[in-house]
């Protein structure tokens, strides 16, 4: 991203915020450096910038004041995150996914017949290029069978053994470290605020919700995913147990992820992050939709250098992960939302960062 | 239930509290009386029977001395409430479905083609002989078809309205006043001491979840039930709508109220209360069967002149709704759970006793 590109990004952003925040101009300007000096900034990884501006007067728009018309009451405060590529890195692959990949190894001793059957034939194959060219349905198949016939503790003790010793092959680091520092402060400062804070995930809400407390705070109650059944079952002396089945009954996609969130909780999140056009876009719009002062933000990866670039918003490679369509960004900035740049708004991505 | 039985049952209550919970015995005799009148009552409208101290123990045991090994961090108390017949009153017909047959009559005026289609013929007639001959897939029908083709918004405002009219043909009183006062009680002291209460209950969640903050203090996004998708789609303005369909996702009945309890908050309940062979056996099966001190407790409905009587255990009448049965009962007493005699349990049913 040029130069260029970036100061017109930034102009778009300044309007959008100013439309979407109606007392927004207040805070503009050396009030707010001030303001942040003398208080503890909630945001330090954040440049002053709109987007972090946005963030800041939406809270004081719905907290700060009891007798203002855009108050929302304590228990009313739900504010929603996607979770890949917004709370943590999505990049080569969906982490649950790395996970998942392998899984097919471990079954396949348990299961030799795995071994002749695509497509876990091509992910044992070790072949990058044929393992790039799977379909979907090829990618979800491998999902459900490797995330099923596992009791839900067995499952949630599996994925936690996996994240002690697994390693994202760039930094080298567990997967748990790859969180945004800026994400996990909103998170605070949501909570801080009263807000109780949630995941949408289009991944599996079992596997996120084995780390969302501590990595997070977001306790599993939380977490709402694609999800597959547990069939309620009895083991060895008639002990109850849940045991996770090869299909869908929730798919958190598109659509699904307001539908399902709507569907478990029964509440329209006051403000909701996302970053992708395949999951996030109508939990957005939902939110946004609602009365009073409303928050939706999306992250836009384009930071090659300190994470990825990835879009193809604003002319940034198209990759098959995690994508953010032109279309989104203009809906962004035709509705109010604020795009987050990680290059330009974030000081630091992650605590390592220093 | 003659005095005789009576006191069958409630030998056999001690000794299912005695086999449940170790350090009962401490909390029985002249001690336990003595502590209530110097410490405030937090269970009022409870007799002083192995019931109520089993709930006073069971908080004990798990958020009294963070030192104990029975000790549950506040984070992870989870205790788990059935609705109909457990919080309040189900019979003769459950709350949510008296809402569907008076709606059948408000959808007849807009689609007058209901009128001559079964099974909202019958209930048009008025004839309550046929209505009582309905099956389980008639009203199965009635429930999807009166509860869907409106948005999320539009069912809540519907129901709420018929609640503040709606009145119960015995108590002449609002469907929301008759809750078990004794049970509001309950989850006042659980919220007191930590921990977090849900309903799950075999009725709609999206029903329950328009009251339940206001009448039980319990959030929405604390509710599970069975649930009807609610589609995305945008209405004029290309406004961002939620609209229920007249099918089913989710269901709660049986097993499915333990698996999709699992399903949406990935915890297993450390207490959990129910009174219905269709819908509570596995969950507090499950619930009781976690590690360290666990409470499961069933309503039996013995009190015809406070409130109604019916099982068919304990030789009470069988009836279509909320069906206790012996075997039920036997696994009770055999696993340790505890059985509440509303008839001598309970001092006052209702707030409006006095």
């Amino acid at each position: 991203m040029s130069t260029n590109a970036s100061d017109g990004l930034n102009r778009r952003l300044v309007l959008g915020a100013l439309g979407a925040l109606p007392t927004l101009p207040a805070l503009f300007g050396a009030t707010i450096a001030e303001a942040q000096t003398a208080a503890a900034d909630p945001l330090p990884s954040w440049n002053n910038t709109p987007a972090k501006f946005g963030i800041l007067e939406f809270i004081r728009a719905t907290t700060g004041d009891p007798s203002s018309a855009t108050f929302v009451p304590p228990g009313e405060r739900i504010a929603e995150f996607d979770q890949d590529g917004t709370l943590w890195v999505e990049h080569p692959l969906y982490t649950q996914f790395v996970y998942c990949l392998d899984r097919v190894g471990v079954l396949a001793k348990e299961q030799p017949a795995l071994k002749d059957r695509e497509p876990f034939k091509t992910v044992l194959s070790g072949d990058a290029a044929a393992l790039a060219k799977l379909s979907d349905r090829d990618l979800f198949e491998i999902v459900l069978t490797t995330q099923s016939g596992m009791t839900v503790q067995a499952f949630a003790a599996d994925v936690k053994t996996w994240l002690a010793t697994a390693r994202d092959p760039r930094w080298k680091r567990p997967y748990t470290d790859l969180i945004y520092q800026p994400m996990l402060e909103v998170l605070h400062y949501f909570r801080a605020n009263g807000y109780q804070t949630f995941i949408a995930t289009g991944g599996s809400g079992s596997f996120v919700r084995v780390y969302s407390e501590q990595v997070y705070g977001i306790p599993p109650q939380q977490v709402s995913g694609t999800e597959q059944p547990a069939k309620y079952g009895y083991g060895k002396d008639q002990t109850p147990m849940l045991t996770y089945e090869p299909k869908l009954v929730l798919d958190n996609l598109g659509a699904g992820k307001i539908e399902n969130f709507w569907l478990t909780y029964g509440r329209r999140p006051n403000a909701s992050f996302g970053n992708s056009s395949s999951d996030d876009q109508q939990i957005l719009e939902y939110a946004k939709a609602g009365a009073g002062v409303r928050l939706s933000m999306l992250v836009l990866h384009d930071d090659a250098k300190r994470e990825y670039a990835y879009g193809p918003a604003q002319g940034l490679p198209d990759t098959k992960v995690g994508t953010f369509s032109q279309a989104l960004y203009d809906e962004a900035m035709k509705s109010g939302w604020f795009v987050i740049s990680m290059k330009n708004d974030w000081k630091r991505i992650f605590a390592f960062d220093g």
